[in-house]
């Protein structure tokens, strides 16, 4: 059995060297030299973590804490192919974890014949997305995706990332909730007849999707579209959904992929693809597969992912914070904070270890957050000083998308969002000394600046790939499985009782008793 | 001197009784009497709390905690309009704390001089906008808000909570962020001939809202408008944006409402009366006004924000948790907890009480949260499995908006919904036992359910009126200042460096030397 977690020497090390972490708001503490010092690239993206509470000597056993986890060999395990989405000796998932494999259609693929194997079936979906977005030709002016989770807040956040490079006149929409207003909404705001619907969910049963697409059928239908020629499925082969009698065409996807890291597979990809253009969405994935030949790489000050996995576990487990604010400083990021969201939380929000042992040490953070210069006034107040601290990550793109700016009092709107950038950055670290008690800024506000030259298809994938990676190296190093999500299966159960036990009130049939149940069923009587 | 916080009596024995907190996983501890014991109700919204985890013993030391930190004598001191946003002998700001007078236009209104007076001014305000909207007629579709933060958040969340009550062909957009793709993307979208923009500003030199003006001028100007005909102001009397020869109209807001608690004010009445009609903004008024009222009755079982400010404190400073998830049961709502998110963090975010002293307790905590169902599928998994509890405010509504629905599988759209809220709250308290450790749940994970028929305008003000008051009794009973935001003063003055830098390098003009400050300019450069 591997050394676990909080058993390994660098664990030890780190623990001590935390009872005092660099102080960025001595004198002098932060210098041009320690910017320089502490900085990594990659795939355009600059990692700044100089305004990290970090010396050379916590950066060294960081190191060692990751080789001594095996972090590395974890990652080329995952990448090739094996199975390590499992619970060693308790029924499991058992799989494969192959979203890179979506996205291994360039330079330098895998050998491994499972991540081949994935990245053929990837290409043949592709070639299948190109012939069919050639033959619908100008058909359609809308798409309108249903899907919920992962099949929703990376594709999603992705179009609104990338809206500024849409086709023409080319838009989407989103359906996720099973709130029957989300679908009404959306619904009364498009043209049926121009516009395309796609259908997302793995298994073809998942109820929130099933139920939203019957609302759209039932729309189409009702303003005399016949759903079959607007309708397509990305669905798993042979799911009830992989019909083509029911749907204009179907695009697959495969159990290797999990829902939060599917934005690279069909999931987004068709969506993406009929608005952007489909050398868009190459571009995108060629971004994200960089990214994740750069997770592979053996010097952690090459391989960002890692790098920002073990300063993420410095935050977490020695310093104690637990939570963490992504805070992009780009509009059209405005909801790739809700995406990491699931990513990371649903991915290591866990309780047990790889062999089903309780872990005793903290493993993923409470990830959250909203765009600056918004959030600034917002709850940045609480940030500056509140009493919890909370360790931030800042992104940040030099130029704008549609470069469409002007002076105002001597700067651009683009520079103004880059000075406030920059100041917060400054701002968190070395706060402010104040003889009023209320203007006082304590600082030591651990921040990190992710920065790239604009948000291209290419920088969006290999920020996403990044993170994903990131994540996948905390769960590797915590020592525990990243890839199910048996925590929400409760929720299902109950779930299923109450919509059961509604129908037994209506129809007067027999129902096993379960007051509490009733008890708060009649809480919903108008 | 007031008592401090943690030398209160009743902080003792809550100390002493979080020690063993109730149990909510025990067999039989949640029974249809204990959730009708802790059930209370005001202006048509439910609280029902059995889920958290207090006892009778719990309720009445809290009830004397807030007996003791005089909380409702300062909720009255507020909504009479004492100058209780300061800190005492140390400058600060000094105010009058009076977003209540902006709904005191009903039943039963406060007799003291200053709310009364400002109630006064609201009412003018009011019969301005009317004449105005009468003025217009049909001559403009849409409205573009351009303003951040308070200016920004509660009119969006708003909008997007109310849209289905909107008049034929009416829209609003926004635009907030300083990124000037923000701007760009919402004035590409509209059409400058039919569109009204209103900039709200209180001082009128909000630079990110006076940059985006400037751009959006620009925009309908290229395009044959003239802006003086379609541009509104919202600000302070006598402000520099307080100019009929700029704005076809001017609408006031005063100092004595902050941001985060403008929505009510002409900030947020302005663009959903052009949208709704003002007798809609007047029912979310009423409903407001309605909880205002319900905020100052002695019982604490009726007087729900008090009620919840305590609870709210069980958690956060008893149990010890440092994060709040707001999770509404729709869609409408998808915007709400990031208003909370403001009006939360920034009030309560603070590190000294009212006399200047560093406190030495717990204040605001970490708010955030996400739409359910949406939620379920993305981070609910950290929340049942995780390693760090996280309380919960479930939101839900009875009966949906558009009340466009069907029935898939024996139930509706609305029912599923209602199911999966239910669900999820009886899972986050009851846990479950499994063999297999990754289908465990620990359970006991405190949780809240607020439950109201219908999310009308009327319900809408209540739900508001009912988190901005428990914000401020939480303030009140922590002893701090909730109605000034002076963390956000450093960013502003280095963002100010940063710019000057900026303008110095190109205009070649000398600079005090910040070598920080160069170093990391030059990570900009593309």
């Amino acid at each position: 059995m591997a050394q676990k977690f909080n058993e390994m020497p660098a664990y030890g090390k780190l623990e001590q060297l935390a009872k005092s972490p660099y102080d960025l708001t001595a004198k002098e503490a932060l210098t041009p030299e320690r910017l320089e010092r502490y900085r990594a690239e990659a795939c355009g993206w600059r990692l700044l973590y100089g305004t990290e509470r970090i010396t050379d000597e916590v950066m060294a056993a960081l190191e060692q804490l990751a080789a001594q986890s095996q972090a590395l060999s974890w990652m080329a395990r995952m990448q090739g192919g094996e199975v390590i989405n499992r619970i060693e000796g308790f029924e499991s998932e058992e799989r494969e974890v192959l979203h890179t494999a979506m996205r291994d259609l360039f330079d330098n693929p895998r050998s491994e014949e499972p991540a081949k194997k994935a990245a053929a079936q990837a290409r043949t979906e592709h070639e299948k997305l190109r012939k069919f977005l050639t033959q619908i030709g100008d058909r359609f002016t809308d798409i309108v995706q249903i899907g919920i989770g992962g099949s929703d807040l990376g594709p999603r956040a992705f179009y609104l990332a990338l809206q500024a490079y849409a086709q023409e006149g080319r838009r989407a929409h989103f359906i996720s909730n099973v709130d029957p207003d989300d679908a009404t909404r959306v619904l009364r705001s498009i043209d049926p007849k121009r516009t395309l619907v796609v259908v997302v969910s793995k298994s073809g049963t998942t109820l929130e999707t099933l139920t939203n697409e019957t609302l759209a059928r039932r729309y189409f239908e009702a303003h005399g579209v016949d759903p079959k020629d607007h309708f397509l499925a990305v669905t798993g082969e042979k799911s009830p959904m992989d019909d083509p009698k029911r749907y204009l065409a179907s695009f697959y996807m495969w159990d290797y992929v999990g829902g939060r890291y599917s934005v690279t597979s069909m999931v987004g990809a068709v969506m993406l693809a009929f608005v952007l253009g489909h050398e868009e969405v190459l571009e995108l994935l060629r971004g994200a597969h960089e990214m994740d030949r750069v997770a592979c790489r053996p010097q952690l000050r090459g391989n960002l992912p890692l790098l920002g996995a073990l300063l993420g576990i410095w935050n977490r487990n020695f310093l104690g914070y637990p939570t963490v604010a992504v805070l992009p400083y780009s509009q059209a990021l405005e909801r790739f904070p809700a995406h990491l969201q699931q990513c990371n939380m649903e991915s290591n929000g866990k309780h047990i270890d790889r062999h089903g042992q309780p872990v005793t040490w903290a493993t993923g953070p409470i990830v959250w957050g909203e765009p600056g210069t918004n959030g600034q006034h917002s709850f940045y107040q609480l940030i500056h000083q509140g009493t919890d601290i909370i360790p931030i990550e800042l992104i940040g793109l030099c130029a704008s998308q549609y470069e469409q700016d002007l002076e105002v009092q001597g700067t651009s709107s683009q520079e103004k969002l880059l000075a406030n950038l920059l100041a917060q950055s400054v701002a968190f670290a070395t706060g402010k000394s104040d003889r009023n008690p209320n203007k006082q800024f304590e600082g030591n506000r651990p921040n990190q600046l992710l920065m790239a030259d604009r948000l291209t298809p290419h920088a969006l994938g290999a920020l996403m790939a990044y993170y994903e990676h990131k994540i996948a190296f905390q769960g590797f190093i915590w020592g525990i499985n990243s890839f199910d999500q048996e925590g929400v299966q409760l929720g299902k159960v109950l779930a299923k009782q109450f919509t059961d036990q509604m129908i037994a009130q209506r129809t007067g049939a027999k129902s096993a008793p379960w007051p509490v149940g009733e008890a708060l069923l009649n809480q919903l009587k108008l």
